[in-house]
């Protein structure tokens, strides 16, 4: 086996880099849309990096993947149909088909080659994808929220890279405006929203395209990431109108494990800090 | 001006690295026990590292000296007598400095030069230097706790490097037998306490050093950091027995300004994801 060597993720947004100690390189393939490689690593198992950007690690993904889909499906009153766009990983269609009430599940990620990839190195992601709840399609996810039934859906969850390549069409507000119709009236979209430390400005103009779709409250919550930049993450709820109270009583008597996610936790998480506050609330 | 660079900081304990885009180096020093270096960053401000591990960035501090001293001054019911351990850089001082109640905070590094680095590079975070009741000694924290009058202390933030090098004598049974001494009944050690993701064990270890020297109560409170391993840090405050209730009226009714620190955000801090609640409190 061939020495260690390091591998940086240098964010030009940001100003600053991040990296893993690896192995070998395990696979790589060129997408039509994208490089998708895999390595592993010493101490975070696999590790997945497209077009240069870390993906997720065996060891973190899960703090991602939870706080992705728990804090909607348990403050939505019900959730049943849900719709995952990106998220081709399936770790976050794992966590969502925790949910006992969910009727469907539709993964929807431009980008089969990130699943197989998934399938063959993160295959713990992938334990749902056989569950007859689940639907996984290969497609464009803009065009599939603007095709979608009106009123149709619970939850929304865009799981997807940053803005810039094909990720880009997910951040403004023609797509906004696709998933808000798609949404019930008691409905929530949950979009990825990047650094709440380097990349705060990008999340308040995030829900300002939000609110120009048409959906009025909002909640961010921050948690750690330590394979993003700044290892300080987080994930936006939006809603037509109403409040983000989460079911605690179902939320703490879950019949399913989690790492990072509890009730309590959840409660944590819808606290902001006074800087992150004053910006996004203002 | 030279075009800008990357630097990075490879943490071996983790197998994970953090960097940061830099534009040019402003000062070096080799101390009689570590070498201090400063850059200049495109985003993070000033970048401060000591034998090439990052200390600190203007930017982020502020999450870490806030969390090491006002979760422990807004849980001591009247903190007056604070000893700062390490902290050469001050910005723990100035956050201990704003509570008024404080009668005196020691602070006490071995190694001057951090301490002249900070005033030159970082002066907002000496700007408490000056006050009447602030007293800087560059001395050997592990022979200064041993030699403070027992039980004559309400705080002791041990604000140090990681537990390699001169600050490896700062996280074991002795020198917490120095601080449970000094400390009066009511008092509260404070620790920096590593990742809660990748040093996790660690942490444990180091409660047991705790547990040892007599601390019988301890709260590990989770923080971002940006500029730290993994992005994600923590403190552990100990205390010889009685719980971690914030006095939530004071914290609540503050009369200093703070970016992250908030009596909410200290409530949500104590609030410990399942797995990490897992191997702490087994």
């Amino acid at each position: 086996m061939p020495a260690p060597a390091w591998i940086h993720e240098q964010f030009a947004p940001t100003g600053s880099a991040i990296g893993f100690r690896v192995t070998r390189k395990l696979d790589e393939v060129q997408s039509p849309f994208q490089k998708i490689e895999i390595f592993e690593t010493t101490d975070w198992g696999n590790l997945m990096l497209i077009d240069g950007a870390v993906m997720l690690t065996t060891r973190d993904n899960f703090l991602y993947h939870e706080m992705m889909s728990h804090p909607a499906l348990f403050t939505h009153p019900d959730p049943k149909q849900v719709v995952i766009i990106g998220g081709g990983d399936c770790g976050t269609l794992r966590e969502v088909l925790k949910h006992p009430g969910v009727d469907k599940a539709v993964q929807c990620d431009i980008d089969e080659q990130v699943t197989r990839m998934a399938e063959k190195y993160f295959p713990e992601l992938c334990e749902s994808n056989g569950d007859p709840r689940a639907e996984l399609l290969f497609d464009d996810g803009i065009a599939h929220m603007r095709n979608a039934a009106p009123g149709s859906l619970d939850i929304v969850i865009v799981d997807s890279t940053d803005p810039v390549g094909p990720a880009e069409g997910l951040f403004n507000r023609a797509f906004y405006e696709s998933c808000f119709r798609a949404l019930k009236d008691d409905g929530i979209l949950v979009q990825q929203s990047e650094s709440p430390l380097a990349l705060l400005d990008l999340i308040n103009e995030m829900r300002g395209e939000m609110r120009k779709a048409g959906f009025t409250a909002f909640r961010t919550l921050p948690f750690p990431q330590p394979c993003y930049p700044t290892g300080w993450w987080s994930c936006t709820l939006a809603r037509k109108a109403g409040g983000f109270d989460l079911r605690d009583d179902d939320a703490r008597a879950k019949a399913f494990d989690t790492l990072y996610y509890s009730a309590e936790l959840h409660q944590a998480a819808l606290i902001l800090p006074p800087f992150v506050a004053a910006t996004l609330e203002s």
